[in-house]
């Protein structure tokens, strides 16, 4: 038996550990579940979990024979995402108790590997602001960051090992830096969305949030229905990196700044080859393209419940998202569309010098209060640009809690961000 | 009233009607349904229709005082396309009665815009090839085309004005071409897709079928979530026109050839600036990578159903699509994605010399047989290169039936490229 309490390994050593038959998919469900059961009063990252029913399915998984690459794997699933035999409410009350006829396409593909869905995550207001429950699991008070709330905190609190997210601006990425996860956003398009709920689908992807840069890049071939290939050893030697303030560098508060200074000075000490990169004045205009694109979108996806139930949206919702997407024109929104384009063009030549952009993934540590879930501008960039970014647990603010560094690379270069995040985290991780 | 019996009238024609208090929302939905009454045993357009339920629709919209741009429209919805208060079920029998819980974001809009969802219509197995049982309205021998079989066959037939398809290859542009209707494929990206079962989307679209140019631009704005615009009178005065051949002109029947040469004689005599256009050598590349991007994605899209339904699922969709889909690399569907984003800036720089481009949009009439669909090659340039694509009801065959002229405008261009439809049809259509 491994050392540590089954709860806490990652997915890679779980799969490790039943493929040498040290443990089973039934002891590892049961380790999570009784972390859950003692965590969850305070963190209530779950919204919707059965553990007789995650039990049975381990014990059918066990019992099967068959031995996937993601064998025995528990794990958390936003609550956009629609699951055959669990509820799906969107963070919404109008949805409440909606079981849909099939899986997503990517859960459907966590199960053929071997996953185990543990249950569904709290999510805000259909990915919105608008929080749900939860807690950040190592300050109650303070918020998880969001909308990928739950599946955020379920794997900084070691309930699994994995989980899944979405993000349309900042809903893995900030949430997941928060609790202390490894964060993954992929390439634009890369990863199917037949049955996750649609936010703004110019933008929006799935995000993966795990505790090891190993465990992303074998959940990402599983999710995309691929033959999962463990990264390569030694493929990153000195990573080109670009260290980026961003126009948002003055939202960062002094210690992350300093932080994220003393990393990169880090990084070149370990071999790095680190400089400073400006992005062209033009990205001034992507906060504003992002904002219209996204609510366009938003409030055409809406259009069921706003017909229907729109004194059963939030006062949030009503009043920013769905306000300015009403009110943007299809010319405001077209051209907006064509700035995130022309931005995406000029991103590209961005890294012609650089494997990888260290920015930062948040402001700071999660911020106190449970009824708003912290500034997601640092996540603008990447998301806008359709580009693969990643948060890693590098440092600790001022009250103990995670501090994330978010890296990104050009588009299409996900295994290579991969690569650079394990190198990064095995030469500078505290 | 008009002299046109009710169910031949186009949407605009009932929204006028209605306003000018010549008729009812009722009494459209009633000569809607005696004629499908009439033709439905031959024609098999519907795989849903509820009678009574579409009449309980139309009083309550005529009691309601309310007005809508859309007044009273009845609308017939491809059964890919989710609805809440009828069943859904994807053209296969896997999924036979499931109701969805929502209506997808451009159903809800139709509704919001006063209209009137007649029924599901029949959609080939998951909108690929398996044919469904809908026969061509002219000559029940013969296919109608497809994926979007049924929208298209209705609204040819008169039994609907206007329906909605989708599109990844040519289940628009082909089928509408086939049944002499008018047929819109947007560009990419523009009328969401939440709630329309995602085939490939990299490529997918929503498409629309009317009778008219008019009402495609009616209808566009509507599912847009815009107020509604008339077409400009005589904003095109000149269209300048590239008559394209195509790396598939070899596939047209001789009399389509000769209908697309008169036609562009005809368009420059009617005063258009005509001239011959060859794409780029790089088109012969769109093909395969057309096949990979759509089988890799379409694969991944149907993961529940082949983990749980897989003997139920067509020996041509196993065979073809899903067979390639399973057998395509990530490095493979990778590079084809990126083979198509070249062709699509290569495109881009086709337009610059014209307004629209005049090509093929089908090899000729429907063909004999119900057990495929026809030839869908001549869709698939403006499928992959995400521009705005009609076809027009241009042309008669050798056996009297529908053959279609398709014209095609660059990305973001489709008010010109309707503009330019209307011109077209009032300068050189029969």
């Amino acid at each position: 038996m491994t050392a540590k309490p089954l709860n806490q390994l990652t997915a890679s050593e779980i799969v490790a550990a039943i493929a040498a038959k040290k443990t089973t998919a039934e002891a590892v469900a049961r380790a999570c579940l009784d972390h859950i059961a003692a965590r969850e009063p305070q963190v209530e990252a779950w919204q919707f979990l059965d553990p007789d029913f995650v039990i049975k399915q381990a014990r059918a998984l066990d019992a099967s024979g068959k031995v996937g690459p993601l064998q025995g794997v528990p794990v958390g699933i936003k609550d956009i995402i629609d699951t055959a035999d669990m509820p799906t409410e969107y963070g919404t009350p109008i949805h409440k108790g909606h079981r849909p006829r099939i899986d997503a396409a990517l859960v459907a593909l966590t199960r053929r590997a071997g996953g185990i869905i543990m249950g569904k995550t709290v999510t805000t207001e259909f990915a919105n602001r608008h929080p749900g429950k939860t807690h950040h699991p190592k300050d109650h008070a303070r918020t998880p960051g969001g909308s990928s709330s739950g599946s955020a905190a379920a794997v900084g609190d070691c309930m699994v090992p994995l989980a899944v997210g979405t993000q349309t601006t900042g809903s893995t990425i900030r949430p997941a830096a928060f609790c202390g996860c490894v964060g993954y956003r992929p390439t634009w398009g890369d990863i199917r969305c037949h049955g996750v709920m649609e936010a703004s689908g110019s933008v929006d992807t799935v995000g993966l949030i795990a505790r090891s840069a190993e465990d992303i890049a074998l959940y990402r071939d599983v999710v995309l229905g691929i033959t999962p290939q463990p990264l390569a050893d030694n493929v990153v030697e000195a990573p080109r990196i670009g260290f980026c303030r961003t126009p948002y560098w003055n939202q960062c508060e002094p210690g992350t700044q300093k932080s994220l200074e003393d990393c990169a000075a880090k990084l070149a000490k370990a071999g790095a080859k680190v400089s400073d990169v400006t992005l062209p004045e033009a990205f001034s205009q992507l906060e504003d393209a992002h904002r219209w694109v996204t609510s366009f979108e938003f409030a055409r996806n809406r259009a069921w419940e706003i017909n229907h139930h729109y004194e059963m949206i939030s006062e949030t919702l009503r009043n920013n998202r769905l306000k300015d997407g009403l009110a943007c024109s299809f010319e405001k929104y077209r051209e907006s569309r064509s700035t995130l384009a022309r931005l995406r063009r000029m991103m590209h030549d961005v890294f012609k010098d650089f494997d990888v952009l260290l920015v930062p993934a948040a402001s700071g540590e999660a911020p106190v209060g449970l009824n708003a879930t912290g500034n997601a501008s640092h996540c603008l960039i990447g998301t806008s640009t359709h580009v693969p970014c990643m948060t890693l647990p590098l440092f600790i603010g001022p009250n103990g809690l995670p501090v994330g560094a978010q890296f990104m690379a050009a588009r299409n270069n996900d295994r290579l961000l991969l690569e650079a995040a394990r190198w990064v985290m095995a030469n500078v991780a505290r």
